[in-house]
């Protein structure tokens, strides 16, 4: 993180600084691994020496190296779907990479055109995620693909492949006796913080390539670096955190906005990582997202002037992305003013005036600025985002790694459908 | 509106019918025509006999007999943009036809990957939309495809169609000057509630064909002859308005969900009509979507267990999407129990389980069903929204067609910029 700017939040340094007490008992909590839920936390230091990773990276060069277009059909549903969907959303999978999903919902209608899709894909693979198996919406798309690519190829074997539970379930066995390819789904990360291991880097490199893997790692590691320091001003996740802390006293929701369509996943990603991780025992700011200026003509208004339950965490980059390139205003009328300059210019105008006016209207904000718009940084972000999690739900005074809720329905419903 | 079912919404028929004479109070101003911005109310009966609708469906006729890919670049932001991408994200482009977006936000990075696809297509066509033509984004778009169009194209003139002010503004100008075929936007129609214009079956129209624009205002047009219906019991529009009012008194979030991914922008359209509608004078439910299953393993934890802040308005379909079709489960071990069945018979039982579910946890909900997912549909459920929220923003005191707040960001911009 470049830096947390928090002077639009009506929050002071001091007030922030009567919070660290409590905010630091949940980061000793978590350094002095209190859960045994915490793989993640020295995960991209350990990476630096991992086979799995080096098998990862090994079998993407040579999936790549084969013709293009090259079809990826990932299968995976919450955690184990937005972590990588919402880095290749971000970052663009290579020239001649196309992606699919499936398994992430339960709607006929978008299977069938997921169906189509791959149907007539010349070079597809397949990655299943699930760490039992038994997980319904991918055990019903992994059913149906797996069927389609036997048909299609003869070395089929050779294009699928499962993350899943090092030892067992349902789909490690089924690995197992058809010879796929198996990486492991650790038992000591949850989906939400499962973005470095094999969930996340294994889709990620064969669509993105081995470069941008070891950048998002290495971004992921200087946070780890970082974040470690025990000095409160100089930790911007005990800092973040103790922010949204002192924010929820008083609101509601919390509205993370960008400027970057591509960034729309990202966002979703977030929701997870905190919805899930915060909203239990009636507790946690309910995460919403917006893309800003479709936005501005939109919900905007509400932002500005609607109910005063909401604050903005805006997610920024101190290099404007693309900010050099196409300076293409010339001489219309109506932009005149703006001759010889590009979007990117406009935008950082409209970044600071946004957040001045929703200031001085109902909505209260902070700033997070990474350095740039790339893998290293959002790896940065990620990290950031996991630990701040992690700390803020314990501060909340619930557990950052279960999701009891999620039980409920899933309960009712093998009950009516069995 | 087929139906809604609000048994799970914690509210009974008699708290519903206490509220009656409010809600009663906003549609009588609404019938009495009390505001010059109610156009959008009579406005799919009158297209029964319309020139400019009937000019419009024999553009798009003459367009679409051209060559495939056809390619369509429509440039617009906020509701000249929102009502057309929902209904074709919704119910799909033709065969051959690709659609692109511009003029939506800010973003230099997008606006480069848009640059590129544009410049590769074969049959490119430009339709913009914004009535004064000075709105920044859609100005600064254009500006940059009109040179490329151009440049591509000796006939470029007869590609180009401007949807702007009928007599005047920037747009309306440089259009006449150079010979662009324009449509108009209408005075008495905010863009939120312009889908019915050009702004929205111009688009439409040329991407989806001529057949489901007319079966957009049938859907439309049936909902204008239901919601007319002085009666409250029955009346679905003075129904949920009276719903969400009462439960805004407990409540700070609506959350829109569908079981359909592709409804994803009709929910973002959904979100700007209510929030920009209702979030002025610190009023305002704020609007938030989820797309389950996905959000199940997500969002869904807050939403069964987290604070009691939200309540949950469904979307569904009497008729499940593609229902039955691929009934595709054969005999894997973990779905053995479906065996023979499809992914819409789950998605049934599911949102059943779901708002179960979740009315025993912490979020009560109302169910708005309609017939099926078909073009028709959607034009009844975009007219009962307009209504609605009409109804409900006059019922909590606001304008519903008034947007004050979203100017101040553009001052302070403007400011900075000049």
């Amino acid at each position: 993180m470049n830096k947390i700017d928090f002077s639009k939040s009506g929050i002071s340094e001091n007030e922030l600084q009567a919070i660290e007490p409590e905010i630091r008992k949940s980061f000793t909590k978590i350094l002095g691994r209190q859960s045994d839920m915490l793989g993640w936390l020295d995960l991209p230091s350990r990476l630096s020496d991992d086979s799995e990773l080096e098998r990862i990276l090994a079998l993407a060069r040579e999936i790549r190296a084969t013709s293009r277009p090259l079809t990826l059909l990932f299968i995976g549903i919450g955690g184990s779907y937005l972590g990588a969907r919402s880095f290749i959303e971000a970052i663009g999978a290579s020239e001649g990479v196309c992606v699919l999903f499936a398994g992430k919902d339960m709607s006929n209608r978008e299977l069938q055109a997921t169906y189509k899709a791959a149907a007539k894909a010349d070079n597809l693979y397949i990655v299943v995620i699930s760490k039992s198996g038994t997980t319904m919406e991918p055990a019903f798309a992994f059913q149906i693909f797996e069927k389609m690519i036997h048909e299609k190829y003869v070395d089929a074997n050779r294009r699928i492949f499962a993350i899943t539970d090092a030892n067992q379930g349902v789909l490690h066995d089924t690995a197992r006796q058809k010879g796929y390819e198996t990486f492991a789904v650790p038992d000591n990360i949850g989906g939400r913080y499962s973005l470095l291991t094999p969930v996340g880097t294994l889709p990620i490199t064969l669509a993105c390539g081995e470069t941008v893997t070891r950048e998002l790692i290495n971004g992921a590691l200087k946070a780890e670096q970082d974040l470690s320091n025990p000095d409160f001003a100089g930790n911007a996740a005990m800092r973040y955190a103790g922010l949204r802390y002192i924010m929820g006293q008083s609101r509601q929701v919390e509205l993370l906005a960008s400027f970057e369509p591509s960034l729309a996943y990202l966002a979703e990603w977030w929701k997870q990582l905190f919805g899930e991780s915060e909203g239990k025992n009636g507790r946690g700011l309910w995460p919403s997202s917006v893309i800003y200026s479709t936005d501005l003509h939109s919900l905007g208004q509400f932002v500005q002037d609607g109910s005063p339950i909401l604050f903005e965490t805006f997610l920024e980059f101190a290099k404007i992305p693309n900010e050099d390139d196409l300076p293409l205003i010339d001489a219309a009328p109506v932009l005149a003013f703006l001759e010889g300059k590009n979007l990117a210019y406009v935008q950082r105008a409209t970044i600071e005036a946004t957040k001045s006016a929703h200031a001085e209207g109902n909505t209260p904000n902070l700033s997070l600025i990474l350095e740039d718009f790339s893998a290293h940084s959002l790896g940065y972000f990620y990290y950031f985002m996991m630990l701040s999690c992690a700390i803020s739900a314990y501060t909340l005074g619930v557990n950052p790694f279960d999701q009891p809720g999620v039980e409920a329905y899933k309960k009712k419903m093998f009950e009516s459908l069995a």
